[in-house]
């Protein structure tokens, strides 16, 4: 190297020194790191995933440790594809990896086989429902209509539509749903005040499921309980209460909720459904329940909601994206006492307005449920 | 409610409390914990992605403090859209909400013109080059092929191949490529010594941009430099040159590197190529470079590199995943020790294997860089 060309290069090494080692204030590195995070969300998730569908944290835990090759044998692929895989989860300590290469469970070693029940369910929901179609996301804000359905499977409505015609839609949500259905049921019956013999409508109640699991967890009440959800349910909502011995007390009534309420119910419950619409159709659901209540009559509103401290739960990090871009076009959990204001606004007097305890969820779980009761005075 | 109801629900919440406060010791609480993060981030990038997609965030920087009202009607969407999507860069401190329900810039502030103009890019190519591909990793894992491009756009092959008939994809990968190639090119040159009049081939040099540049960098050595890629490259490669006033010092040699590398030159640039392949090809390449150099010759790789202790950056946060599923159904950084040792396995005497400093990278940069300069004896 000549005279010149050192001088030249000190001279650059300045300027890139410069260039590459600009400070960034605290404030602006904390704001820099935190969209680093954001951005590597999707690879993050997928690359986990991946491990679990691909079946090697089964071959680990069956197995024991194994080299990147002897995984490549068992579940396909390159080892050296492999290796890169399982890199992250490495770092991430889900994995360990010894001095010879093998790998073996780490943290994942951990969690029960009911645990890993209900994180991979989330997972494969993320993954099926979510992950595709948040590319859309912004259109769909901008529509009001879940663009990412149309894109992907051609269909022109929610997820609830387009899980009849989807197989693997709805499989993966139902197994999601099943799972925190599984969950907060306990929480929510033990909640609810049901008098012997009361006359329970539940709305939206799908095919039946609901209505069998309140005659289920108030047996000692042993109530009458009515499904009202669309007329096409009514074949299937049969089915279930047949099949759960439960024709008797059991009933369906046809319609939509924005056309009307049944009368001639003591108890209103609405679950797992408020949280699909903005402000405008919740007043609209709970002003039609209220007309269709006797005085005395009492609606009970079970809803995914937001903490009043947003930062509580992960409850934002979910629902917005969830279903703005994957499912509704619209809609969105509220806080609790947001439901309970907009109960009153729709005429109820208020006598219970409840969330989950925080510490009492799997440290898992994100959807931090709400019980809303109100009476018609 | 009566005293049967009563103690029925006391035995209720005896069960329910046992079912729903079970206790997740330490370990097990961290993991579930970390797997909630890991399933939240493909919803987390996309909503705050989206701020930026529908201009909420130019919106507030422009006009200072706004109402989802007003937000709504300057950028499209419902304004209860809006406030859902903004839960969560408000609990995340991005912005902020008066009293008044106001929404204005609070970490999202702090970040310069600059910093945006490298996330942003990043982001963007995120979404467009990973977001929807990465539901299919686990079946490029097993089949060594970029599913997700075949699956979305009919594509049999690489991200690289793919760009050429899609401007999405083109447009977001080079956008991002800029970025980092700006980022990264004066700590290249700056590593890099030539000798004057040096004989130069820019291996793998596309349409001619890195042999202009090595011209601009190493100006005071004049030398020589020759893109070397595949013969379909050459008419864009000389429009380069020209365009650039370097016709008289840089050419073109047309050829595929797997089958040999020209002869005659004294130094082999090898920049971001060496990642998009495994062991065997890395190691093909390096021999043919090998091979093709008088004694004394060098070859100078520039690599995206995983750094020697894997926590260091988040480098194996992104690129297994981005290679596996999205680009090339193989491949994937090496730390610079490896890529070091394979330089050896091909001949070579190492005389140079150095990282990018981590602590001088913008606090967002994901890539952290290596150099390995080898020697032919």
């Amino acid at each position: 190297m000549t005279t010149r060309d050192t001088q030249h290069r000190t001279d650059q090494d300045t300027r890139v020194t410069q260039n590459t080692e600009a400070v960034w204030n605290t404030e602006t590195e904390k704001v820099l790191t935190k969209l680093k995070e954001y951005a590597l969300g999707p690879m993050r998730f997928m690359n986990l995933l991946s491990c679990f569908e691909l079946g090697i944290v089964d071959v680990l835990r069956a197995e024991g440790p194994r080299t990147a090759v002897e995984i490549a044998e068992r579940v396909g692929g390159a080892p050296a594809a492999i290796e890169q895989l399982l890199l992250l989860p490495v770092k991430d300590e889900f994995l360990s990896q010894d001095e010879r290469g093998r790998y073996e469970l780490a943290g994942l070693a951990h969690p029960s086989a009911a645990d890993l029940g209900r994180v991979l369910p989330w997972m494969d929901m993320i993954k099926v429902i979510c992950l595709r179609q948040l590319y859309w996301l912004t259109d769909s804000v901008r529509t009001g209509t879940v663009v990412g359905l149309k894109e992907l499977y051609g269909h022109e409505g929610t997820l609830y539509s387009a899980t009849a015609a989807n197989d693997d839609l709805r499989a993966s949500w139902s197994a999601m749903m099943d799972s925190v259905t599984d969950y907060i049921d306990g929480w929510f019956f033990a909640n609810l005040q049901v008098r012997p013999g009361a006359r329970i409508l539940d709305l939206a109640g799908n095919t039946g499921l609901g209505a069998v699991l309140t005659r289920k967890y108030k047996a000692e009440a042993d109530p009458a309980v009515v499904c009202f959800d669309f007329p096409e349910k009514e074949a299937a909502a049969l089915a279930t209460f047949a099949a759960h011995g439960e024709s008797e007390r059991c009933g369906f009534i046809g319609g939509d909720v924005f056309d009307g309420v049944p009368e001639g119910f003591d108890l209103v419950l609405i679950k797992h459904f408020l949280d699909m619409f903005d402000k405008d159709n919740v007043l609209r659901i709970l002003r039609n329940v209220h007309a269709a209540l006797e005085p005395g009559g009492e609606v009970c509103v079970l809803v995914p909601s937001h903490p009043e401290h947003l930062a509580d739960t992960s409850s934002v990090d979910f629902f917005p994206a969830y279903f703005l871009g994957c499912t509704m076009g619209e809609g969105g959990p509220q806080k609790v006492s947001t439901y309970a204001a907009w109960a009153r606004e729709a005429g109820f007097e208020v006598t219970t307005a409840i969330s989950q305890d925080v510490a009492s969820m799997p440290p898992d779980m994100v959807p931090m449920h709400g019980i809303i009761v109100g009476r018609k005075n």
